[in-house]
Protein backbone atom coordinates (compact mmCIF):
# COMPACT_ATOMS: atom_id res chain seq x y z
CA UNK A 1 0.00 0.00 0.00
CA UNK A 2 1.26 3.69 -0.66
CA UNK A 3 1.42 5.60 2.54
CA UNK A 4 2.58 8.90 -0.15
CA UNK A 5 -0.50 11.15 -0.33
CA UNK A 6 -1.35 11.34 -3.63
CA UNK A 7 -4.62 13.04 -4.63
CA UNK A 8 -8.10 11.09 -4.32
CA UNK A 9 -10.26 11.01 -7.71
CA UNK A 10 -14.13 10.88 -7.53
CA UNK A 11 -16.55 10.57 -9.74
CA UNK A 12 -20.47 12.13 -8.72
CA UNK A 13 -22.83 8.87 -9.13
CA UNK A 14 -26.04 10.91 -9.05
CA UNK A 15 -27.03 14.70 -8.21
CA UNK A 16 -29.75 15.91 -5.51
CA UNK A 17 -33.01 16.77 -6.81
CA UNK A 18 -35.21 19.33 -4.84
CA UNK A 19 -38.37 20.23 -6.75
CA UNK A 20 -42.26 20.82 -5.96
CA UNK A 21 -41.53 20.03 -2.08
CA UNK A 22 -40.12 16.31 -3.21
CA UNK A 23 -36.70 15.64 -2.84
CA UNK A 24 -34.84 12.93 -4.87
CA UNK A 25 -31.52 11.77 -5.34
CA UNK A 26 -31.41 10.90 -8.54
CA UNK A 27 -28.99 8.22 -9.56
CA UNK A 28 -26.91 8.21 -12.69
CA UNK A 29 -27.96 5.43 -15.05
CA UNK A 30 -24.45 3.46 -14.82
CA UNK A 31 -24.99 3.03 -10.82
CA UNK A 32 -28.22 1.91 -10.43
CA UNK A 33 -28.06 -1.63 -9.91
CA UNK A 34 -26.23 -0.44 -7.06
CA UNK A 35 -29.47 0.59 -5.44
CA UNK A 36 -30.34 -3.55 -5.29
CA UNK A 37 -32.20 -4.25 -1.92
CA UNK A 38 -31.65 -0.28 -0.47
CA UNK A 39 -35.95 -0.40 -0.30
CA UNK A 40 -35.21 -3.31 2.42
CA UNK A 41 -33.65 -0.30 4.97
CA UNK A 42 -35.52 3.01 6.25
CA UNK A 43 -32.64 4.54 6.24
CA UNK A 44 -29.62 5.87 3.86
CA UNK A 45 -26.50 7.95 4.85
CA UNK A 46 -25.69 10.05 1.27
CA UNK A 47 -22.46 11.17 0.54
CA UNK A 48 -22.69 14.61 -1.16
CA UNK A 49 -19.96 17.06 -2.19
CA UNK A 50 -20.44 20.75 -0.78
CA UNK A 51 -19.98 22.04 -4.18
CA UNK A 52 -20.56 26.07 -3.15
CA UNK A 53 -17.69 25.64 -1.47
CA UNK A 54 -14.93 24.15 -3.63
CA UNK A 55 -12.52 27.14 -3.83
CA UNK A 56 -9.50 27.16 -2.32
CA UNK A 57 -10.53 29.48 0.60
CA UNK A 58 -12.85 27.73 1.84
CA UNK A 59 -10.97 24.33 1.91
CA UNK A 60 -8.55 26.13 3.75
CA UNK A 61 -10.80 26.85 6.25
CA UNK A 62 -9.40 24.76 9.69
CA UNK A 63 -11.29 26.36 12.64
CA UNK A 64 -14.39 28.24 12.21
CA UNK A 65 -17.15 30.28 13.98
CA UNK A 66 -20.20 27.95 15.20
CA UNK A 67 -23.38 29.47 14.11
CA UNK A 68 -25.73 27.93 17.03
CA UNK A 69 -23.24 28.94 19.88
CA UNK A 70 -22.16 32.35 20.70
CA UNK A 71 -18.44 33.12 20.79
CA UNK A 72 -17.37 29.97 20.08
CA UNK A 73 -15.30 28.73 17.56
CA UNK A 74 -14.32 24.96 16.44
CA UNK A 75 -12.34 23.18 14.49
CA UNK A 76 -14.06 21.68 11.06
CA UNK A 77 -13.39 18.42 12.34
CA UNK A 78 -14.81 18.85 15.95
CA UNK A 79 -18.50 20.23 13.62
CA UNK A 80 -20.34 19.68 10.64
CA UNK A 81 -19.51 22.83 9.10
CA UNK A 82 -19.45 22.69 5.17
CA UNK A 83 -16.14 24.28 4.99
CA UNK A 84 -13.21 21.94 5.41
CA UNK A 85 -10.22 20.29 3.42
CA UNK A 86 -12.33 18.03 1.50
CA UNK A 87 -15.78 18.88 1.03
CA UNK A 88 -17.09 15.27 1.61
CA UNK A 89 -20.64 15.61 3.36
CA UNK A 90 -22.56 12.81 4.84
CA UNK A 91 -26.26 12.87 5.70
CA UNK A 92 -28.55 10.37 7.35
CA UNK A 93 -32.11 10.73 5.36
CA UNK A 94 -34.98 8.82 6.13
CA UNK A 95 -35.84 6.62 2.64
CA UNK A 96 -39.81 7.06 1.14
CA UNK A 97 -38.93 5.16 -1.91
CA UNK A 98 -36.25 3.47 -4.15
CA UNK A 99 -37.02 2.71 -7.69
CA UNK A 100 -33.95 1.17 -9.61
CA UNK A 101 -35.18 1.10 -12.61
CA UNK A 102 -35.26 5.04 -12.70
CA UNK A 103 -33.11 5.53 -10.14
CA UNK A 104 -34.66 7.90 -7.85
CA UNK A 105 -34.17 7.36 -4.34
CA UNK A 106 -37.02 9.80 -2.44
CA UNK A 107 -36.32 10.71 1.19
CA UNK A 108 -37.93 13.21 3.25
CA UNK A 109 -35.21 15.88 3.36
CA UNK A 110 -31.54 16.68 2.87
CA UNK A 111 -29.42 19.89 3.66
CA UNK A 112 -27.76 20.10 -0.02
CA UNK A 113 -29.19 22.14 -2.73
CA UNK A 114 -31.00 21.24 -5.72
CA UNK A 115 -28.16 19.99 -7.95
CA UNK A 116 -25.53 18.94 -5.65
CA UNK A 117 -23.30 15.68 -6.35
CA UNK A 118 -23.39 13.03 -4.90
CA UNK A 119 -20.68 10.48 -4.39
CA UNK A 120 -22.22 7.43 -2.44
CA UNK A 121 -24.73 5.77 -0.88
CA UNK A 122 -24.47 4.14 1.80
CA UNK A 123 -27.31 1.73 4.12
CA UNK A 124 -27.77 3.51 7.71
CA UNK A 125 -26.61 -0.15 9.49
CA UNK A 126 -27.42 0.60 13.78
CA UNK A 127 -23.87 -1.69 14.21
CA UNK A 128 -22.11 0.42 12.85
CA UNK A 129 -23.71 4.01 13.38
CA UNK A 130 -25.71 3.91 16.22
CA UNK A 131 -23.93 5.01 19.54
CA UNK A 132 -26.01 4.35 22.67
CA UNK A 133 -24.29 6.47 25.14
CA UNK A 134 -22.49 9.56 22.53
CA UNK A 135 -21.09 12.11 24.46
CA UNK A 136 -21.28 15.56 23.12
CA UNK A 137 -19.87 19.18 22.99
CA UNK A 138 -21.13 21.70 25.40
CA UNK A 139 -21.69 23.38 22.06
CA UNK A 140 -24.34 21.11 21.48
CA UNK A 141 -26.45 21.40 25.04
CA UNK A 142 -29.78 21.46 24.48
CA UNK A 143 -30.35 19.87 20.61
CA UNK A 144 -32.28 17.01 20.29
CA UNK A 145 -30.45 13.24 21.13
CA UNK A 146 -32.07 11.91 17.85
CA UNK A 147 -32.42 12.11 14.51
CA UNK A 148 -35.57 14.28 13.68
CA UNK A 149 -38.17 11.92 11.97
CA UNK A 150 -39.07 14.35 9.68
CA UNK A 151 -35.26 13.95 8.41
CA UNK A 152 -32.37 17.23 8.21
CA UNK A 153 -33.04 20.08 5.87
CA UNK A 154 -31.61 23.20 4.71
CA UNK A 155 -31.76 25.71 7.43
CA UNK A 156 -34.28 28.47 7.26
CA UNK A 157 -33.25 31.49 4.35
CA UNK A 158 -31.80 28.98 2.02
CA UNK A 159 -34.11 29.07 -0.57
CA UNK A 160 -35.22 25.70 -2.60
CA UNK A 161 -34.57 26.36 -6.49
CA UNK A 162 -37.57 24.85 -8.85
CA UNK A 163 -36.41 22.48 -11.61
CA UNK B 1 -24.30 25.93 -9.65
CA UNK B 2 -22.79 23.29 -12.51
CA UNK B 3 -24.20 20.17 -12.86
CA UNK B 4 -22.20 18.30 -15.46
CA UNK B 5 -20.45 15.52 -13.54
CA UNK B 6 -16.98 16.34 -13.50
CA UNK B 7 -13.90 14.45 -11.30
CA UNK B 8 -13.89 15.64 -7.77
CA UNK B 9 -10.32 15.98 -6.06
CA UNK B 10 -9.46 15.25 -2.20
CA UNK B 11 -6.31 15.18 -0.78
CA UNK B 12 -5.36 13.26 1.90
CA UNK B 13 -5.35 14.81 5.39
CA UNK B 14 -3.91 11.56 7.18
CA UNK B 15 -3.38 8.16 7.97
CA UNK B 16 -4.34 5.07 9.67
CA UNK B 17 -1.54 3.82 12.09
CA UNK B 18 -1.58 0.58 13.92
CA UNK B 19 0.84 -0.22 15.74
CA UNK B 20 1.56 -2.33 19.19
CA UNK B 21 -2.04 -2.75 19.60
CA UNK B 22 -2.91 0.98 19.50
CA UNK B 23 -4.81 2.84 17.03
CA UNK B 24 -4.19 6.09 16.06
CA UNK B 25 -5.12 8.62 13.23
CA UNK B 26 -2.35 10.26 12.59
CA UNK B 27 -3.38 14.00 11.56
CA UNK B 28 -0.77 15.55 8.89
CA UNK B 29 0.62 19.13 9.99
CA UNK B 30 -1.17 21.39 8.28
CA UNK B 31 -4.80 20.14 9.25
CA UNK B 32 -4.19 19.80 13.19
CA UNK B 33 -5.80 22.90 14.01
CA UNK B 34 -8.55 21.79 12.25
CA UNK B 35 -9.10 18.96 15.61
CA UNK B 36 -9.69 21.86 18.06
CA UNK B 37 -12.23 21.10 20.68
CA UNK B 38 -12.79 17.53 19.16
CA UNK B 39 -11.90 16.32 22.63
CA UNK B 40 -14.86 17.53 23.89
CA UNK B 41 -17.01 14.52 21.81
CA UNK B 42 -16.43 10.77 22.52
CA UNK B 43 -16.84 9.52 19.30
CA UNK B 44 -16.38 10.89 15.64
CA UNK B 45 -16.99 9.62 12.10
CA UNK B 46 -13.23 9.07 10.51
CA UNK B 47 -13.80 9.29 6.65
CA UNK B 48 -10.78 6.73 4.96
CA UNK B 49 -10.14 5.83 1.55
CA UNK B 50 -9.97 1.80 0.40
CA UNK B 51 -7.05 2.21 -1.03
CA UNK B 52 -6.72 -1.62 -1.79
CA UNK B 53 -9.48 -1.39 -3.84
CA UNK B 54 -8.19 1.12 -6.01
CA UNK B 55 -8.41 -0.59 -9.07
CA UNK B 56 -11.25 -0.22 -11.96
CA UNK B 57 -12.42 -3.63 -11.15
CA UNK B 58 -13.55 -2.79 -7.25
CA UNK B 59 -14.86 0.49 -8.70
CA UNK B 60 -16.87 -0.98 -11.04
CA UNK B 61 -19.02 -3.32 -8.94
CA UNK B 62 -22.46 -2.73 -8.04
CA UNK B 63 -23.90 -5.46 -6.63
CA UNK B 64 -22.02 -7.77 -4.13
CA UNK B 65 -22.63 -11.27 -2.60
CA UNK B 66 -22.96 -10.47 1.46
CA UNK B 67 -20.62 -12.06 3.29
CA UNK B 68 -22.22 -12.36 6.63
CA UNK B 69 -26.21 -13.52 4.71
CA UNK B 70 -25.58 -17.15 3.29
CA UNK B 71 -27.03 -16.71 -0.62
CA UNK B 72 -27.78 -12.99 -0.74
CA UNK B 73 -26.65 -10.14 -2.20
CA UNK B 74 -26.89 -7.01 -2.56
CA UNK B 75 -26.36 -3.58 -4.35
CA UNK B 76 -23.42 -1.80 -3.02
CA UNK B 77 -25.29 1.81 -1.91
CA UNK B 78 -27.57 -1.26 0.49
CA UNK B 79 -24.75 -2.69 2.68
CA UNK B 80 -21.34 -1.54 3.70
CA UNK B 81 -18.64 -3.31 1.02
CA UNK B 82 -15.81 -1.52 0.32
CA UNK B 83 -16.06 -1.95 -3.26
CA UNK B 84 -17.74 1.10 -4.84
CA UNK B 85 -17.64 3.52 -7.40
CA UNK B 86 -16.16 5.78 -5.18
CA UNK B 87 -14.28 4.50 -2.21
CA UNK B 88 -15.08 6.48 0.71
CA UNK B 89 -15.72 4.64 3.65
CA UNK B 90 -17.25 6.84 7.12
CA UNK B 91 -16.29 4.80 10.00
CA UNK B 92 -17.45 5.51 13.76
CA UNK B 93 -14.81 5.62 16.16
CA UNK B 94 -14.88 5.94 20.08
CA UNK B 95 -12.23 8.67 20.91
CA UNK B 96 -9.68 7.84 23.23
CA UNK B 97 -7.57 11.01 23.31
CA UNK B 98 -7.31 14.20 20.93
CA UNK B 99 -3.49 15.88 21.09
CA UNK B 100 -3.50 19.00 18.65
CA UNK B 101 0.12 19.57 18.48
CA UNK B 102 1.23 15.99 17.45
CA UNK B 103 -2.16 15.31 15.59
CA UNK B 104 -2.80 11.89 16.94
CA UNK B 105 -6.50 10.88 18.04
CA UNK B 106 -5.90 7.46 19.32
CA UNK B 107 -9.42 5.76 19.03
CA UNK B 108 -10.47 2.46 20.97
CA UNK B 109 -10.59 0.85 16.75
CA UNK B 110 -11.05 0.81 13.17
CA UNK B 111 -11.48 -0.99 10.43
CA UNK B 112 -9.02 0.45 8.50
CA UNK B 113 -5.55 -1.29 7.94
CA UNK B 114 -2.13 0.50 8.84
CA UNK B 115 -1.51 2.86 6.33
CA UNK B 116 -4.75 4.13 5.07
CA UNK B 117 -5.44 7.23 3.76
CA UNK B 118 -7.49 9.23 5.82
CA UNK B 119 -9.58 12.40 4.42
CA UNK B 120 -12.22 13.33 6.81
CA UNK B 121 -12.97 14.04 10.42
CA UNK B 122 -16.41 14.86 11.68
CA UNK B 123 -17.34 14.62 15.20
CA UNK B 124 -20.32 12.58 15.89
CA UNK B 125 -23.67 14.31 16.33
CA UNK B 126 -26.82 12.33 17.78
CA UNK B 127 -28.96 14.70 16.44
CA UNK B 128 -27.60 14.14 13.15
CA UNK B 129 -26.20 10.85 13.18
CA UNK B 130 -28.10 8.27 15.89
CA UNK B 131 -31.49 7.33 14.27
CA UNK B 132 -34.11 6.11 16.77
CA UNK B 133 -36.50 3.70 14.96
CA UNK B 134 -34.14 2.38 12.01
CA UNK B 135 -35.32 -0.32 10.20
CA UNK B 136 -32.96 -2.54 8.54
CA UNK B 137 -32.68 -5.45 5.65
CA UNK B 138 -33.67 -9.09 7.19
CA UNK B 139 -29.80 -9.46 6.00
CA UNK B 140 -28.72 -8.08 9.60
CA UNK B 141 -31.50 -9.86 11.03
CA UNK B 142 -29.54 -11.04 14.84
CA UNK B 143 -26.94 -8.04 14.07
CA UNK B 144 -26.20 -5.57 17.37
CA UNK B 145 -28.85 -2.63 17.51
CA UNK B 146 -26.19 -0.69 18.49
CA UNK B 147 -22.15 0.67 17.97
CA UNK B 148 -20.16 -1.34 20.14
CA UNK B 149 -18.29 -0.02 23.05
CA UNK B 150 -15.17 -1.45 22.04
CA UNK B 151 -15.69 -0.16 18.20
CA UNK B 152 -15.38 -1.78 15.15
CA UNK B 153 -12.14 -3.87 14.18
CA UNK B 154 -10.48 -5.32 11.14
CA UNK B 155 -11.95 -8.91 10.38
CA UNK B 156 -10.77 -11.64 12.27
CA UNK B 157 -7.58 -13.09 9.73
CA UNK B 158 -7.43 -9.67 8.71
CA UNK B 159 -3.88 -9.17 10.44
CA UNK B 160 -2.51 -5.77 11.89
CA UNK B 161 1.16 -4.62 10.66
CA UNK B 162 3.78 -3.31 12.79
CA UNK B 163 5.33 -0.43 12.32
Amino acid sequence: MSEQPRPIQMNPIGTVRRANGSITVQIDAPYRPALKALDTFSHVIVFWWAVLYDEPQYRQALVVPLPYAENREAGVFACRAPVRPNLIMATVCAIESVDEASGEVRVTNIDAFDGTPVVDLKAYYPVTDRVQNAHISGYLEGWPEWFPTEGLGLMEGEGESGS
